[in-house]
């Protein structure tokens, strides 16, 4: 049974998210929810589109309501903040029936619930295609303050949280095998179709006294001079051990290294992010999951391992 | 020319958005902006899509892009709010030329300035269809208050501001004619391509003491039972001189009277609201624009001119 009216949208989304939050003061329903915050928030929007971001052929519905919200939720965390609340747009295609919207929205309602963040509003539109608009703002986390991008200094040392490489090894696998790709490479697999943000590690991170931090969703190479700036210099060792099993058997398959698909990857969803030396080795490094990836300089050049590095990372905006 | 790169639409993005405002602590560019506020903040979020929302062959790129903005702003204006900030998640079809994306931008862009309000971030996608999502925050207007939907109470004067059906004659026009429809109906054209957010007039009806505000999106006729609540009842007397003359010239053109067009409408963005009799005696009604409808009461029952009402409105989700 597909879902013919929007009245009928909405009592299921009622029926997923919670109406009812200390966040909200106003919630869903009127022109605008209102929310109860005493300082600056941070906000941030992001599109998830059938055939541009996801494939239905091999996400189930739960795993693109879940990745809808978590790609917003990862952009809170790479500011050190806390998720607050969510606006959804929704374009609903014709063909889609109750049972898909069920698992669709407790995909989503899952992270929503884990986050403890209310969906404060939205936009239903029928659509050629299904796609997703989030908006999402958070406040800052413990520490109090939130993290730019482009507060590394100089000699601070360059660091990673995650598996760069892994979701594009998995978008690769996905798009040549269809989901039985799971079989050989379950976590590249995973880590397309799953991220998950890394809230809890960029809090701590944020309060180990990082100075800048963002989260990799174009990949090493086309974040990395996003984080350095204005004149990006940096020198990056990438050895084997600092690479995920399954990118390494994936590269083993096709013509590019093990290296090059850590750092074009796409999708990671990984933080990136820089610290004081000093910071580094006392703090930061006990941080479970994260790796020294170099050292940040103003040479204007990016090296791995001694060369400079050219690559261009995945971008959804190729045609 | 069309624009080949994500980097070239953001630095035309730039062109038109200013980048520093007071209310962004941190502009676009990273994970969040980040916004300064003080206390409680409304938000909305809207979709305006190709071939849903607006077409290409009559809408103006500057009005496209106008639109979609516009109507945001009214969601925030039916809060009797200021809007802050706004984030745009752009859906991008290839054949667009820089000339049309620069047009586009002018459109949203002078309505963002005249509204003094920052783009604080978005994303962008390539898409088979033309398409913008944009959320918006808002603060209290002027009043220190945001007015709900629901506040009204039996007794209330029912009172709306703007021309209900204006707009819809307006489609219908130029869904038959098309722009040229615009030489003999240039009012009802114009409500449709570029409704104006009535940001202005809702602050002054919040200083006024009105009790509920709704914008009227979907037409009286479905918007009006919202306003209402769980066991609406109203009396409504809907005579010609409240009628736009070009509503009333529409109607005549076809098989429903000038009453239905008016209560039908949709995408009117009118303003919808109560206030209680003293109030809008001393107050209300010299707003500008301002006419009574009627009165609520806890009937349960919609009269027009004495007669139960039971049309549906405007509906963007009936295919």
């Amino acid at each position: 049974m597909s879902i013919q009216s929007e009245e009928a949208f909405l009592s299921l989304i009622d029926e997923h998210f919670a109406t009812d939050s200390a966040a909200l003061e106003l919630g869903r329903g009127d022109d605008c929810a209102v929310l109860s915050q005493g300082g600056p928030f941070c906000v941030s929007s992001d599109l998830f589109l059938e055939d541009i971001h996801f494939r239905r052929s091999y996400f189930s519905p739960q795993d693109i309501g879940y990745k809808a919200l978590a790609v917003n939720v990862s952009d809170i965390a790479a500011m050190g903040g806390r998720p607050l609340a969510f606006t959804m747009d929704l374009m609903i295609p014709s063909g889609l029936d109750r049972s898909f919207w069920e698992k669709f929205f407790s995909g989503m309602a899952a992270l929503a619930r884990q986050n403890d963040m209310p969906l404060a509003g939205g936009d239903l539109s029928r659509s050629d295609k299904l796609g997703v608009s989030i908006s999402i703002w958070g406040t800052p986390g413990p520490s109090g303050r939130f993290i730019p991008r482009t507060g590394g200094n100089p000699g601070d040392v360059l660091f990673v949280c995650g598996e760069p490489g892994l979701a594009r090894a998995g978008l690769s696998l996905l798009e040549k095998d269809g989901i039985k790709a799971a079989e050989t490479f379950p976590q590249a697999v995973q880590a397309h179709l799953r991220p998950k943000p890394k809230t809890m590690v960029a809090n701590l991170l944020s309060a180990a006294g990082t100075s800048s931090l963002m989260d990799v969703s174009d990949g090493l190479a086309r974040d990395l001079p996003r984080l350095l700036g204005s004149k990006p210099g940096a020198d990056l060792t990438v050895s084997p051990d600092m690479i995920h099993d399954e990118v390494i058997r994936f590269a083993e398959q096709t013509d590019v290294t093990a290296e090059d698909v850590f750092m074009v990857g796409g999708e990671d969803y990984a933080l990136l992010g820089t610290a004081a030396p000093e910071a580094f080795k006392s703090k930061i490094l006990t941080i479970p999951g994260v790796r020294a990836l170099g050292r940040i300089n103003d040479s204007g050049t990016i090296t791995v391992n001694g060369t400079p590095f050219t690559l261009n990372g995945f971008d959804h905006f190729d045609a």
